[in-house]
């Protein structure tokens, strides 16, 4: 199988068979298909046709089905099957952890009947356990099906003890190996237990040296850890080192993919994670907050501009060069701050570089101030300006707002991530906003002293 | 083992006993880190205390601790080590595509002088092999070490042949079928290996709906299958399907990170991927090319401004608001596009909100419009202008700006990803720009209607 293309074509030709009722042509169009895909290709259907296509999929990759639906998607689809398809026909053979996200994300009322319908009640048991933790954390992400040994066993029970465990499990990541207290003791390898000989002792051949998180642990930080050591998988343990689930890397991939998403954001001026496809309202709360502060800062600019007003009406070329010096400054001190934050991000500024950075960022704005001073002296001159009073200011200020644009764009988000706050909150908006106001006093300031003395 | 956190008591203590050249407490320090951990460590010794803590480590340890270190902080301390030392210590212990990036990332002879001195010649060859591919494809992020078997086998013969090839892989991710061209037929799950009869004939046992791709196809692309596919590892064929290769989910979590890392840079103004760790020429030429554009569009501005020289000598506090309506047009914009970008990106914006997307955004744009121009109109009265004149000018101008720079931050990066153009270029300094100019150009038309009849 290759990878599916969604085409509009394909889409109308199955719509059409829907339509007509044709389950049997229906189910030999999904037949091949991957589960994501089909998810893909719900979400493009209304909520009549994907529910007859869904019911057509048998059980098992019906399940891998709805886990693959987006959120919202999957909430308004599931609301037209009753609990009990819902329990017995696809929660029964999911993975603990999809099946905690699907009856996480449901109502309160629908997630009680839900649960009362799971016939197994092993599983149930897991998806309430599950329940309980916070999403953002390793608990929040783990699953609890996993394959454990003791590690009193021979490589014999071994075999036998997984391939017992294994008919719940779709992949063998790890096998961990447990007291008799079912605390963590360390995992053995699949080659390992496949090379050994079947009467060797466990004890002799597993790993001890094996990283685990708390339930607890924050699912950045599970991420930041999976990544550092290439983890594809790791155990989850509680505050008395017993195993109580596994969480593998395709779930932290989802977390690495919204941590960038939300320095993103931030960068954008949006509060929070929101998508295109939610409301409007909702999208508008996320997005209001900043342009109110946006605002204001634009009202304490326009203040400081009423203060010159005198000179304003005597040279009012003034105003021609107030966006460039406002437009430069935010761009430069984006530009900074986003190279800090991305670095703070990424763990690449240690204890080395980190005191570094603002001799360099020094460095950089010097030239990037020199070279644009420059080039706006040059154009400016184009304006043929009856003295060179306009272009000396120009000048002048840009170099001062360029060179003070880069250091605090540096500085700001290295202290706020000292003081242990977000320092991608020193990206976007905030830094433009500053730049602005500081930008103008600097212009105005300069534009003043010089102007005044020609 | 738990986690391991650098400190800077830590850092001294080991350098103390580098100098007193202590071997043996040295290599106790390290001993039970993992060789993330020692990379870590690495770069922050200087590169003759390095040397002497790296040449202490075992030789697979030391090949991981090579592969966990940054490239630019390697190549500096991969000259001070002879070739020999490279070739027969460490890259014959490492995985192919491991050993592949660091042989890549050495000047010319280097890489000549340390594959000649590989004692495993199929290591040699599966370097050479994969040097060809381009980095940023399927060849590139590949190893070479892969668990495959016959389609015409039993599970006896699978058992044996798993346990052979095992010996050089570190973790067994699947067991991939081939005929007898090597061409991919399917894959095996472990758990089926595991708990079949030994006599079964593997044919009667894989799957057949495999996804794999070609070498060529580009890492970005690669990084999305497996995403939407939930794939820990995935096989790579050549034009024929005949089996090369394998990528791990571990690898592509890093061109996760730097795609994602391309479009915030997109956003914040830089060309290039730079780091902290530059040079200052490097982040200037990558920083400099917004700022030259950046320049000229403000050039654009001020000539507008120019051309209303006589308004504003007669109305000077029209000045005042320039900075407010640039910055709210700028904010509303960026946010705007940012949404779009990151919706293109995830591959959430599908064929049937695509269309949708400019409709609400309307919405959501009226109901900021609308509030914002309330919230100016109030602060503007603050002012105590002699009449409403000016306050009415910046209220509506603000209202019209902000409505078309939503729709524009909108519409624009749809329209580019429909050109095949990258939708990132549409963030950042582009977006902010033409809001600046064309909202200025709202802004002086309104105020010139407006202040000259009142």
């Amino acid at each position: 199988m290759s990878q599916f293309e969604l085409t509009h074509d394909f889409l109308s030709q199955l719509e059409e068979l829907i339509d007509n009722g044709d389950s049997q042509q229906v189910a030999a169009a999904l037949r091949d298909l991957h589960p994501a895909d089909i998810a893909e290709i719900m979400e493009e259907l209304n909520n009549e046709r994907a529910k007859f296509a869904f019911l057509l999929l048998d059980d098992e990759k019906g399940g891998d089905v709805l886990a693959g639906l987006d959120e919202e998607e999957r909430n308004r689809f599931l609301e037209t099957l009753p609990p009990e398809v819902i329990a017995k026909r696809f929660l029964d053979n999911m993975d603990s952890d999809d099946a905690a996200d699907i009856v996480g994300s449901m109502p309160d009322e629908q997630q009680q009947e839900v649960l009362s319908h799971l016939d197994d009640l092993e599983q149930a048991g897991d998806i309430v356990d599950l329940l309980h933790y916070d999403e953002d954390t390793a608990g929040g992400l783990m699953a609890k099906e996993l394959v454990t040994v003791n590690e009193n066993w021979t490589v014999l029970n071994c075999l036998r003890e997984v391939s017992r465990q294994a008919e719940n499990i779709d992949e063998i990541y790890n096998i961990y190996v447990v007291d008799d207290d079912n605390k963590l003791k360390g995992r053995l390898s699949l080659k390992k237990m496949l090379t050994s000989p079947t009467s060797a002792k466990i004890d002799n051949l597993f790993y001890r040296d094996i990283i685990s998180v708390k339930t607890d642990e924050p699912a950045a930080s599970v991420a930041l850890i999976m990544g550092k050591y290439d983890l594809v998988s790791i155990p989850v343990v509680d505050s008395i080192e017993r195993l109580v689930g596994r969480i593998t890397i395709d779930d932290v991939v989802d977390v690495i993919r919204e941590e960038a998403e939300k320095d993103y954001q931030m960068m954008s001026g949006i509060t929070q994670d929101v998508e295109t496809s939610d409301s409007i309202w909702s999208q508008t709360k996320a997005r209001l907050p900043w342009l109110i502060i946006a605002l204001f800062g634009g009202m304490v600019s326009a203040y400081m501009i009423s203060r010159y007003e005198a000179e304003i009406a005597l040279f009012p070329l003034t105003a021609m060069f107030i966006p460039v010096i406002t437009a430069m400054g935010g761009n430069v001190g984006i530009q900074s701050s986003a190279i800090v934050v991305q670095g703070l991000a990424s763990n690449s500024l240690n204890l080395k570089n980190g005191f570094r950075n603002i001799g360099k960022e020094v460095g950089v704005a010097l030239l990037n101030a020199g070279i644009c001073s420059v080039g706006i002296f040059l154009l400016t001159l184009c304006f043929n300006f009856s003295s060179l009073a306009m272009p000396v200011t120009v000048t002048l200020s840009l170099f001062v707002v360029i060179l003070f644009a880069s250091i605090f764009g540096t500085a700001f988000p290295l202290l706020l991530n000292r003081l242990k706050i977000d320092p991608a909150l020193a990206t976007g908006p905030f830094i433009t906003l500053t730049n602005d106001i500081i930008g103008l006093n600097i212009y105005l300031l300069t534009g003043n002293a010089i102007l005044g003395s020609f």
